[in-house]
């Protein structure tokens, strides 16, 4: 199984993504500013990776300060998970794991400063592990939806990179492959930083799923021409109405899908789910710099003057999705998530 | 103006558009192979231009044959004819531009071969004035369609680059620019061959209209969060219906302009109108290769080994089109076209 970190002798390593599909390359993260700046680069990306990335990265943070006072501990513990927290603004997976590292914190008050800092460790290795049991539970209630000859478009990359180990949107995939149905993948590119070609190719390619590389802008050819079965996406946040964020183009695919009468799946762990958030307006989109589009893998496309935007997510408003997919199973609309 | 290609002092030079923005660089074409050379790299491309481009073709590959008998120079003019027909499947102008210069020489067959040539090239040379001018008369007819302050999506390259010079789609855009009106321009990068960012931002810098660059998965976004005021493309070839073959992409940004009710308009010479052809699913779509997607300007995103396809336009039916502006005047549904 591919899985973008892991947890060995003590120390954290992580694949490079900005590497693949050239070069499968292991980082060592060192401390809480390594991990913010692997995050950054998006050497790590995919909202449920990066909840774990984030854990990983308030132990390793917290590692100098196992022997200090309680109170230098707890504030330091403070201060790395807010340091975390702003690496990227749009996935919910990472407030949703820091939070759930500080409640741990917080109920050992009483215990020294070490075990605090070995519960925390422990706390995000079992949330590496529950989120891949989660994408087990996705991939076990996704399946079922597919027919047993399917042509999907799925977009970005959703698979073992994006999460704890084998995927939610691509998970799907890849286990109803395994299961023996005839799966065949149209991976859009994902402009601008083409993970879909880089990242979801490689692992496609990996696990013997065939599969067929287009540009995004194929997709409603496709939907035209050829029997496309569904469309699957993963998603970022996903609001209690079940507007989502995900990935930009992924608005413009529902509608396309919406169009032709094909199926548009969300899949995604419940974490991605923030209660808290009535509706996709109230998602705040990341926008990253427009060097992002006038560049293409390190090749500048057009002069540095010219102005180019990069908004890194879109919002589908939960009309345009035909069901959410988690790993307590397919939910229909109307969505109705509650805490 | 920019233009695409130019005779002057008997030779023949084009732009060779394959490196811009980068370089301003103009190439000889000494004869018919080196003209389907240049087309077939895409060094010259854009629906008109390549109109413009086959008639020039065929006067530089009979060049050598003024001197000839009238058999052998009139069996020449239907290889070459032939050959340069076949460079490129999907533009009518192609067929429509070498139909006419054998027309012109079918109408002399009694003059000497010398005096085909010359008539032969005063087409040419007529065929690429004539182009300019319709350019003129669809930018006055579409700009009118456009409000003062205008927000437009376009995809691929439409301007002079891609004519005889001015442009179609763009041409509207300058202008309307000129005119006086306030039009941001957002650009579609365009893959897999990146005219949108190449060819359309360089024309748009040069003529001093605003613009900004997008990936071509953010329409859907902007249509939701911007004002946009209308999408303007271009077109390879127009059905008798109306349904319009144009760059792959613009299927999909015709469904998303109905779907958020913003004016999808079609801007093109009548020429391009094929009324031999009564709706879009006659039309052929060219396959390109694959390797077009595994690379971005001449970098590999992806191993060659891995699958992926390039079909090089779409085919847009005419209940997604508001308007079909031609040289004529503004062409509103239903459309029919005839000769």
């Amino acid at each position: 199984m591919i899985k973008p970190l892991f947890w060995k002798n003590q120390r954290l390593f992580i694949v490079d993504q900005t590497r693949l599909p050239g070069e499968y390359k292991l980082i060592e993260i060192q401390d809480h500013l390594e991990m913010a700046e692997a995050i950054q680069k998006l050497a790590i990306r995919g909202a449920p990776a990066l909840g774990i990335a984030a854990a990983f990265g308030l132990v390793l943070g917290l590692k100098p300060f196992r022997s200090s006072s309680k109170e230098i501990f707890l504030s330091e513990l403070q201060k790395i998970a807010a340091f975390l927290q702003n690496t990227r603004p749009t996935a919910v997976n990472l407030a949703w794991a820091l939070a759930r590292m500080q409640q741990v914190a917080q109920n050992l008050t009483n215990e020294t400063t070490n075990s605090i800092w070995q519960a925390l460790l422990k706390t995000a290795l079992q949330i590496h592990r529950e989120d891949i049991a989660m994408c087990r539970k996705i991939a076990r209630h996704g399946q079922n939806l597919l027919p047993d000859d399917a042509n999907i478009i799925t977009h970005c990359n959703t698979g073992g990179l994006a999460t704890g180990g084998l995927g939610t949107a691509l998970g799907i995939l890849i286990t109803a492959h395994q299961s023996g149905k005839q799966i065949h993948v149209y991976v859009n590119e994902t402009r601008p930083l083409l993970q879909g070609a880089r990242l979801t190719c490689w692992e496609l390619n990996r696990e013997g799923v065939p599969f067929t590389l287009i540009s995004d802008n194929m997709a409603g050819y496709l939907m035209a021409n050829r029997k496309i079965s569904a469309i699957i996406t993963g998603a970022d946040r996903i609001a209690a109405n079940g507007d989502t964020a995900n990935k930009i183009g992924t608005y413009g695919l529902a509608i396309l899908a919406k169009y032709h009468g094909v199926p548009f799946y969300i899949a995604a762990p419940s974490s991605t789910i923030d209660p808290l958030i009535n509706s996709g307006d109230q998602i705040r989109i990341e926008e990253r710099s427009g060097a992002e589009i006038r560049e293409i893998c390190g090749v500048q496309i057009v002069p540095e003057n010219y102005s180019a935007i990069s908004p890194a997510f879109d919002i589908t408003p939960n009309a345009l999705i035909t069901a959410i997919i988690t790993e307590t199973g397919v939910n229909y609309p109307p969505f109705q998530f509650r805490q």
